[in-house]
C-alpha cells in the first residue's frame, strides 16, 4: 500500500481532475466517475475522509456569526442606528449586486477586488464593492436631490483576508451620507458631529478626528512644485505617513515617484502641520500657500467648519491634519479619518484594506470611521451629468465588532444571546401539559418564556439552562401550586422563592425585569 | 441618415459585440474602441442617449428599497423578531455565498436556479439558495446539537420574477427553527404557535394554517397502490390540488404521470379529507390507512401535535389537510403552510416560486409562512452522518412587504420615514449659530432632532418640511426668545405655540412626544 502523503497528493490531483470537468461542465456521468475514483482514494486514507463528501467550511475570507456575536452585533447596530436617527437620517436598501457596469471605473485599480457573477445568460453582474457606488446610482436613477440617509449592510471584497485583525471578504458598512445643494459645511460638521457620538458612546477609549481638505491637499502640491500629472501617485505616498516615517516618505517621492527633492522638502514642511483653526488662518495669510485659490477655498470652508464644530462642541477630538490625504479619487472636499488613540486590549491593526474608500480601508492603524465630501459622483450616473453634492461617513464596523468580542471576552460579564425573561419548570412529573399552558399564557401577555421540550425533565436541569443563559426569573408548578392557584416564582441569582397568584403572575415578572 | 428603427437595430447588434468582447476579456483598447462606436451609434439617435454611458437600472428581479418601503420593513421585521424573542430564539448569520459543493444536491432540479459566482481563481461559490442549507451546514460545522435560532436574510433565485406580484430574484426569508432530539411534537406545535402570533399581529386579515405529515402522506400512497418509485412524482401532482380541480390533478396522475385509475381513485378519498384531531383518529381506525405503520406513527403523532396545539389555543386556525404535500424533499415529518383567506385589497397572487421549500414558494395562492420537520439534512453535512432533528418555519416576508405596502397606499395616514421629534427652526436672519447650538443640546440629551442646512432659511420651508416628513413640533428662535431664555414651542398640527425656557425644554419635548 501507497504511503499517506503518495495518497494525499494522488487525492490533490484526482480533486483537481473533478473540478477541472465541473468547470468544464463534463457529463454527469464523467463526473461522478471520477468522483468516485476520488472518495476510493479519500477511504485508502482511512478515518473519516472517505465517507465525509462535503468540505464543512464556508467561504475564503467569510465567517458565521454565532449567537454571541449577534448579541455585540445587535448592540452596536443599535448604538448606531439610533444615533442616525437622532439626526433625522431615512434608511434606504440597496441589492447586493449591481450591474457590472454600475460598478465599472469607480474604484481604479482595486477594480480587480470585484466579485463578478457567473454569466448564465442575461445580465453582467458583480457583488457591491461598497455602498456609495449604489448610493450614486440610487440617487441618479431615481432623480432624488435631497436626502440624509443611512444603509447598513454588507459588501463583498476579493481581498486578502487577514481575518485575526478583522479583515474579511464579506464585511458590514454602516453609512451615513448627506445629498443635497446647502449653504458650506453645515452638512459637513454634522457629520462629524455623529462620527464623535457614536465613537463616545461605543465606549472604545479615547479617539482622534483628522480633517483636512482634497483642494488644499491639491494646492499644497501646486504650490510645492508637484507636476499636475503627479497629483494622484504622490498623495497617495502622503497618505502613508501614519504609518511610515516621513524619511521613508520622502524617500519614495524621490525615488520612485521622481519628484524633486525641493518640491518634497517643501510638502514635508506642510504635512508636518497640525491644528484647528488657527492653522487654517496661518495658511491663509501664508506667502505659498496664499497663492492657491483651490487651497484658499479649502481652508476659508476649513474655518467655517471649525466653527460650527465649536457651536458643536467637538473640537476636542478633531484635529486640522495636513498628512491625512485618503486613497478614493472622488473625493472633492473635506475630508476626515477617525482612529483609536488608546485601542485597550486590541492587539493589532485592522484597518479594512482594499486602496478604497471611507472607513473600510482607512490606512491608519485603528482607523474606525472616515469619510469626505463627493460632489461629483452622482453625476458620473445622471444622463445629463446633473451633479448632487454629496458628504458622508462610514462607521468602520468590523473594526468596532472584534473590539467589542474582545472586550466581552475579557470581561466577566456574561454576554446573553437570548432576551428570555422566564423559564416555566416544574419539579415534578406528568406536568407538560400545565407547563404548556402557561407558557402559552405569558406569551400571550407578551413576556419572553422558554419551556423545555421534555415531557419530564429534571428540576435542576431547567435551573442549569437558566444559569447558562443569564434567564433572570423561573415560574415553577406542582400538584399543590397548581391547587392554590399559584405559581412559585424563583429568582435565579437569589435562589429566592415566592408563591404569586396566576392573575398576577404576568405583572409580577414585567416588575421584575422591567430593564430587561 | 438612417431611420429610427435602423440605428436602434444598430446599437443592438454593436452593444452585442461589446458585450461578447467583454465576456472574453478582450484588450482594453479594443473594448473601448467598439464601445466608441456604440456612442456614436447612440448620439445618432439624439436625445439623451450619446451621453448616457451607464444603464439606470438594477439587476433584473431586483429593487431599491425606499425610505418608506424601508419604513414598513423595520416595522414588520420588528413585529416577527419580538415573536421570535419571545420564544426564546438566539440569532444567527452565515455568508451570503456558500461553496458551491455546500448546495450541490438539496434542491433537485431547481439547482439550476442557483446564482454562481464567476471562477476567479479560488473557490467555486455560490450564492445562498435559502436559509435552512446555511443553517444545517453551520449545525454540522459547529457540530451543534441543540439550537432555537432565527435567521433573517436574503436569499437568490434566478427565477423567472414576477416583481408586480411580489417575486423577486433577491428576497428574504424569516427562519425559525428548533434543533435538537426531543420528545414528539413540541417544538413542532410551538413553530405553529409562531406562526399564529406573526400573522394575528400583522393584521394581514384572516388565515389558516394548513397540516400534514409526510409520513402520512407516504403510507397514504402505499395502501392506494402507488409505486415506490412513483412516491415524489405523484405527491407533487397532489401539491396542485389548490390550484387545480381534483379532475385536472386526477387526469395528470393517470394521464402524465402513467397512475392506474383505481389508486388515483382511492387518493381522491383521501386528499379530500380535512379536519382535527377527530380526522387523525378516524384514519387511525381506517382500515386501509391503519396497514401503513408509516401512516399510523404520522397519525399518532398528529393525534398529539392537535392536543398541544389545544393548549396554545390556535386550533381555530389550523386544520388538517391530507392535500397538502409540499415540494421540498428533505421533509421527514409534520409540515405545514399557511394561507391568507381574505387578502382585502391584494390583487393577485404573490407566493414566492420556485419548487422548492418554505413558505416562499408556497403553491398555495397567498401562502404567507410554512416550513416542516427535517431530520435528515443536517446528517447530509456531517462527516460521520450524525444526525440532528430539526423543524421550522419560514416567514413569507416579500408578500408580507407587498400587502403591508398596499395597505399603507390605500390609508389615509402618512408613512413617517424618519422619527425626528422636533425641527429647530427660525423667523429671523442671522440665527443659523443659534440654531445649530440649540440643535447641538438636543441631540446630547437624546432627543430626534433637525435643523435646515441654509443660513438664512425661510420660516415657511421650515414648517413646511415638518409637514412632509411629519414632525410633530417645532422649536423657534428669536432675537426676543434668546433674551428671555426661552424657545417657542410650536405643535405641528395644532399650530398652538408656547414659551418654554431652555432649561425645560427636553422635558417638555419628551413629554409631547413620548409615544414617538
Amino acid at each position: 500500500m501507497a504511503d499517506k502523503a503518495q495518497i494525499q497528493e494522488a487525492i490533490k490531483t484526482q480533486g483537481e481532475v473533478v473540478r477541472k470537468l465541473k468547470t468544464e461542465k463534463a457529463s454527469k456521468e464523467q463526473i461522478d466517475e471520477e468522483v468516485a475514483k476520488l472518495l476510493e482514494l479519500k477511504a485508502q486514507l482511512g478515518g473519516d475522509e472517505g465517507r465525509h463528501q462535503f468540505t464543512l467550511k464556508t467561504a475564503k475570507g467569510t465567517r458565521d456569526y454565532n449567537p454571541k456575536q449577534m448579541a455585540i452585533r445587535e448592540k452596536v447596530f443599535n448604538t448606531i442606528i439610533s444615533c442616525f436617527k437622532r439626526h433625522g437620517a431615512e434608511n434606504i436598501d440597496t441589492p447586493v449586486f449591481e450591474l457590472k457596469e454600475t460598478l465599472t471605473g469607480k474604484y481604479g485599480e482595486d477594480s480587480k477586488l470585484i466579485y463578478d457573477l457567473k454569466d448564465q445568460g442575461g445580465e453582467l453582474l458583480s457583488l457591491r464593492y461598497d455602498l456609495t457606488v449604489p448610493f450614486a446610482r440610487y440617487l441618479a436613477m431615481n432623480k432624488v436631490t435631497n436626502i440624509k440617509r443611512y444603509h447598513i449592510a454588507k459588501v463583498y471584497r476579493r481581498d486578502n483576508p487577514a481575518m485575526t485583525r478583522g479583515r474579511y471578504r464579506e464585511f458590514y458598512q454602516c453609512d451615513f451620507d448627506i445629498a443635497g445643494q446647502y449653504d458650506p459645511m453645515i452638512p459637513d460638521a454634522e457629520c462629524l458631529k455623529i462620527v464623535h457620538e457614536i465613537l463616545s458612546e461605543l465606549e472604545l477609549g479615547d479617539f482622534r478626528i483628522k480633517v483636512n481638505d482634497r483642494r488644499i491637499l491639491d494646492g499644497m502640491f501646486a504650490v510645492c512644485g508637484v507636476p499636475d500629472d503627479k497629483f494622484r501617485t504622490i498623495c497617495s505616498t502622503v497618505d502613508k505617513l501614519d504609518k511610515m516615517s516621513w524619511e521613508d516618505v520622502r524617500s519614495e517621492m524621490v525615488k520612485e515617484k521622481g519628484l524633486s527633492e525641493e518640491a518634497a522638502d517643501q510638502i514635508g514642511q506642510y504635512v508636518s502641520l497640525q491644528g484647528g483653526m488657527d492653522l487654517a488662518e496661518r495658511l491663509l495669510q501664508d506667502a505659498k500657500m496664499s497663492q492657491s485659490k483651490q487651497a484658499c477655498a479649502g481652508l476659508t470652508d476649513m474655518k467655517q467648519l471649525f466653527s460650527y464644530l465649536q457651536l458643536f462642541q467637538v473640537t476636542d477630538k478633531v484635529v486640522f491634519d495636513l498628512s491625512l490625504a485618503r486613497g478614493l479619487d472622488y473625493y472633492t472636499g473635506v475630508i476626515y479619518e477617525a482612529i483609536l488613540t488608546q485601542t485597550g486590549p486590541v492587539p493589532v491593526a485592522a484597518a479594512q484594506n482594499g486602496a478604497g474608500e471611507k472607513a473600510e480601508e482607512g490606512v491608519s492603524v485603528g482607523s474606525v470611521a472616515g469619510g469626505g465630501r463627493y460632489d461629483g459622483l452622482v453625476g458620473m450616473f445622471d444622463p445629463k451629468g446633473r451633479k448632487v453634492p454629496c458628504v458622508g461617513v462610514s462607521i468602520g464596523i468590523e473594526r468596532v465588532f472584534s473590539i467589542m468580542e474582545q472586550k466581552a471576552e475579557a470581561s466577566a460579564e456574561k454576554v446573553r444571546t437570548t432576551e428570555t425573561q422566564v423559564m416555566v419548570a416544574s419539579a415534578q412529573k406528568n406536568l407538560l401539559e400545565e407547563r404548556l399552558r402557561l407558557t402559552a399564557e405569558l406569551w400571550n401577555a407578551g413576556i419572553k418564556a422558554e419551556v423545555m421540550y421534555k415531557r419530564n425533565p429534571k428540576l435542576l436541569s431547567q435551573l442549569q439552562h437558566c444559569e447558562d443563559s443569564g434567564i433572570p426569573l423561573v415560574a415553577i408548578l406542582g400538584e399543590q401550586e397548581l391547587k392554590d392557584g399559584v405559581v412559585k416564582l424563583r429568582t435565579v441569582h437569589s435562589r429566592e422563592e415566592i408563591d404569586v397568584s396566576r392573575a398576577e403572575l404576568v405583572e409580577e415578572i414585567k416588575r421584575r425585569t422591567s430593564d430587561v
